[in-house]
């Protein structure tokens, strides 16, 4: 494995390993590397002949600086994860390498980046799309490997890869979850121990709501208030959103789900009160399988 | 030379070619090509391997859906010119290849893309940059050449090109002119014979602006108050704007110039009174080389 620092000594590494025919998959990470990264990097090697992984700890994707600070680095214990799972580069550009002086350049995707985690961070899809595509544009993979648990920001990406023309396979990784089934995240490590405990609160609404509509529940306000009830049995979480959409456009699902529909959840996790803690924000999603109603299918 | 309507053609004809080391040139047009055009042709041959020029009138940059009409096309014409000149490769998208269904993504350059043209044409860099951006995507250019005479235009392309990283050669053509001066443009066809003649006036206030540097003005408003007198003797001609810029950031002169100044003009040329014909809309500018002042060095 080969750490590059340099997009010019990225460039001429892969160059000749492009002109040979290999394939090239990359996985754009910021670092603090789990499991979960490292089933994206095995999805890489099984679509590709070299897997470039990405560690970027982007700013402009960052609309809050305290997140920023305290968003977990970890890159000598990355740089070993990626040794032992097989990757072959590992490309850790500097902010100036990305953000060439005098930069002013933004990626923007429209309709996708307005609802749910758009709305709660201003501009963070902006920042997501701006650095994606510059790293596509760099590594100019043919395949490149995004986590499932960012269910809005795989759905950006897919629309700007197409929309740009760029000549890559967007593929999508399925969520990992600890053993409570807490979705793996970087900053479930920033996570006091009873906050991590409660935490398994999200997941459990998921479950709720799936469970609701395997019983035949249809009506969107009926889930919704199921899910809440959930989270409100964790003290220290609080509900950033919580919603029902269409999984392909993102817009409000109709108030009877009739199709597949995207249950998107933020949670906020307090410190304990007086603590020196900080407030982590935890997201998690499940697309729930509404089957199209036919004839003779009466729901509640 | 080839014709290619479709960009899994052209990536698909390109490949092997970039395979084999081969340089690759961009011209990105909208037709209607003069011989300005056919000048970024050679450029372009001069400095690689195969010449790509595409033909595509996007609508995203056109501000004003009746100049979108009344955009000359010449297709058959620009075929037989590139023909001519030796280009290889002529691509020709729809609009649907260039935005897909559902195109929900842009570009967009900060400040230079503000003022002068981006004032009076609200969005219109905001289509070039994202246009521009597909373009070098799909084509995967090594070097693309644009014409000067969009001074402003060129700077946004080359600061969108080194913030996206993309891996090209962004290189500006100088204006061609037609015997009495005027620069050529795809649009001075849509000027009637009278409006035509008195087009001259952009370059000429261009001469006096030089002209009064080099007797030793420095002073804008003395520089632009000769450019509007120039103006004037036009009767059919009405200035949009007329402005004295930094001619890296586009950023306002001072009132006494120091240093290269971009004196950059925006001029409508009106139809006859009661004529059928249309207002049509020239640019032209000039770097005008102010040297920076020396001690003993005492311009009027």
């Amino acid at each position: 494995m080969q750490r590059i620092d340099s997009l010019q000594a990225l460039r001429a590494r892969l160059r000749p390993l492009r002109a040979a025919g290999e394939r090239i998959a990359l996985v754009p990470t910021m670092g603090a590397l789990h499991v979960g990264h490292l089933s994206l990097v095995k999805e890489a090697r099984e679509r590709a002949d070299r897997v470039v992984v990405s560690i970027f700890v982007n700013p402009t994707q960052f609309n809050d600086s305290t997140d920023l600070e305290s968003y977990p680095r970890t890159l000598e214990a990355d740089l070993q994860a990626c040794r032992d799972a097989g990757v072959d580069f590992v490309f850790c550009p500097s902010a100036a390498e990305i953000y060439p002086d005098g930069d002013d350049t933004a990626v923007e995707v429209g309709r996708l980046s307005e609802p749910l985690c758009g709305r709660s961070r201003p501009g963070h899809f902006r920042g997501v799309a701006t650095v994606v595509t510059k790293l596509l544009i760099a590594v100019a993979p043919q395949v490149a490997v995004f986590g499932e648990k960012d269910f809005q920001q795989l759905a950006v990406i897919r629309r700007l890869a197409r929309d740009l023309l760029l000549d890559v396979e967007i593929v999508g990784g399925q969520t990992l979850r600890e053993p409570d089934g807490l979705a793996m995240s970087s900053r479930n490590q920033n996570l006091d121990p009873e906050a991590r405990a409660q935490a398994v609160v999200l997941v459990r609404a998921l479950d709720a709501a799936e469970a609701a509509v395997a019983g035949g529940e249809r009506r969107a306000a009926a889930l919704l208030e199921r899910v809440r009830a959930e989270i409100a049995r964790a003290p220290r979480a609080e509900i950033d959103y919580a919603e029902l959409c269409d999984p392909d456009c993102l817009e409000p699902a109709p108030e009877r789900l009739v199709a597949p529909t995207l249950l998107a959840l933020a949670v906020h996790m307090r410190p304990a009160a007086g603590g020196p803690g900080q407030t982590v924000r935890l997201i998690d999603n499940r697309v729930l399988p509404v089957q199209a109603q036919t004839r003779g299918d009466h729901p509640s």
